[in-house]
């Protein structure tokens, strides 16, 4: 065997052994100690920032242990309220929602950076796109100056984000350009981003843009449309007791169903209020804790799996 | 005489008799035909779009009748419930309430126009200044692009505005380069701004820039943090009481005092959300319409004034 095969099968090898993208489901878990079949579970709530009912339900599930980690819009308006609790509470697990959509009616919001320097994200009244259903020409290039701005506003605030996540998927589920430029902005600032195995067979571009060294969760739940909302508990709770082994994140959205929510989610009632008062009332219910602990869930943060990609 | 001499007579008698700069008290009063010594109001609500409790208390004074003109924030993230209001109720006395600080802690926003074209009016973070008790360098080329970048959203949103005013009053009590910036944008949409001769002894200038056809009103009342809550009614009663002959602007902000505003307002009571409360409490009230049955106020809008002002 050549010198050259030699090196080339250790480094495939090492490439094996450390790569969260390469290796098996519970590479994640085995790397944190925890045996074979463990489950481990990120409690994720999504849109912090957005409105002050989802801050303060957020603060609330986050004091009361019904969620661990969650992540901030930095270009809607109550990022500053969200903002300051992060910079006084700098334990908590908190991410940004990295944000190009302002997808409600009555309630909007435009970018962080120049809109001059980012116009094919914002529609002719200077917000983001509601929707990019008209397919507008998102430039990967300028997502990638506005996620800048976003990650720069939030720094110059005092969070320090522990991963990054996409409103909507729009950065992740909308082509391999928008990732990459994802990517390219993780990868600057060293966080990890929110990406499941499970999306690899409907988005194969996101295994191949990923590097080696980039975390991936192995599973996500997340509710739906589907669900109607006399069935929210039952949906849960079957998640709950049909978990696999490895990392699942919940991505939920805990809100208060009250005036401001009402109004600003009013056009529809997906993701509105009462949506949101209900992931609140379960994940703030002793039967959510109860579940967890017949289950054998172990919580997990973003901060920890980081760590521990790190090691 | 010469022609000359003759011409420009002519020319400072037309001027006196059209000009509501320079003729009396009366002169507003007179030319919409009401006898001399009418007490004529516009009750205004301020900082529409701000929050969505200051639209809905709005709405609801309108549609009583307890208010009968308002302006709108166009860079605040409620502007587009509003501006749809405004658009269904094309006949509603809606100006804009033009805005160039973010005076709010936990709840802010930031430029309409591109930032990178107006930083003179951006804090580190890019909102819009918190105040500018730092001084900053407000440049007033700036403050005119961002106007104009208002007004263009506005109209582009459905927005008929029938005047122009000023968010704290900053482009009217900060010197003579902002008003006339603001007088420039005005000028160019032909639009009215509110200014009242009670403000000429203090600030000068405004009365050396404005020009002959600009309207100017009489006299403005607005409650101010002297007042404690419980006189309240007695402020306004007592106001209304003893109303000077013209025209007076009452500035009023009503609001709800409810978890949106509350948050939003926390950091001090001042036009906080008991103050919007209580202002919208009294101008409901049945005492307020008695009062201005018994005084014979006669009440009128910005729409009507600009009419009267063009013939």
């Amino acid at each position: 065997m050549s010198n050259n095969v030699t090196c080339a099968l250790l480094l495939l090898s090492l490439f094996l052994s450390v790569s969260p993208v390469a290796s098996s489901a519970q590479s994640l878990a085995d790397r944190l100690g925890y045996p074979a079949g463990t489950k481990l579970v990120i409690i994720h709530a999504d849109d912090l920032g957005e409105t002050h009912a989802v801050n303060a339900a957020a603060i609330k599930s986050l004091e009361a242990g019904a969620i661990n980690s969650a992540s901030l819009m930095v270009p809607c308006p109550w990022f500053p309220e969200i903002a300051d609790y992060a910079k006084s509470h700098p334990a908590a697990d908190f991410g940004l929602h990295l944000t190009v959509t302002s997808e409600r009616v009555y309630y909007r919001w435009g970018p962080v950076a120049a809109a001059d320097k980012i116009r094919s994200l914002l529609d002719e009244n200077g917000y983001f796109h509601h929707d990019w259903d008209q397919n507008p020409r998102i430039k990967p290039e300028e997502v990638e100056i506005e996620l800048r701005a976003q990650i720069e506003r939030a720094l110059a605030m005092g969070v320090r984000p522990t991963h990054l996540d996409s409103h909507q998927y729009r950065l992740i589920m909308y082509g391999k350009d928008l990732f990459e430029a994802l990517l390219r902005v993780a990868h600057a600032y060293k966080l990890p981003v929110f990406v499941t195995r499970d999306w690899f067979a409907d988005h194969p571009y996101l295994q191949e843009s990923l590097r080696p060294d980039d975390l991936v969760l192995d599973h996500t739940v997340t509710i739906g449309p589907e669900v109607p909302p006399e069935k929210w508990t039952e949906f849960y709770i079957s998640a709950l007791k049909n978990l696999k082994p490895g990392v699942t994140e919940f991505v939920i959205h805990p809100g208060f169903d009250d005036e401001e929510l009402r109004a600003a989610t009013r056009e529809r009632s997906t993701w509105g209020s009462a949506w949101r008062q209900r992931d609140f009332d379960f994940f703030t219910s002793n039967q959510f804790r109860e579940i967890l602990v017949q289950q054998n869930v172990k919580l997990i943060t973003w901060r920890e799996l980081a760590m521990a990609a790190r090691k």
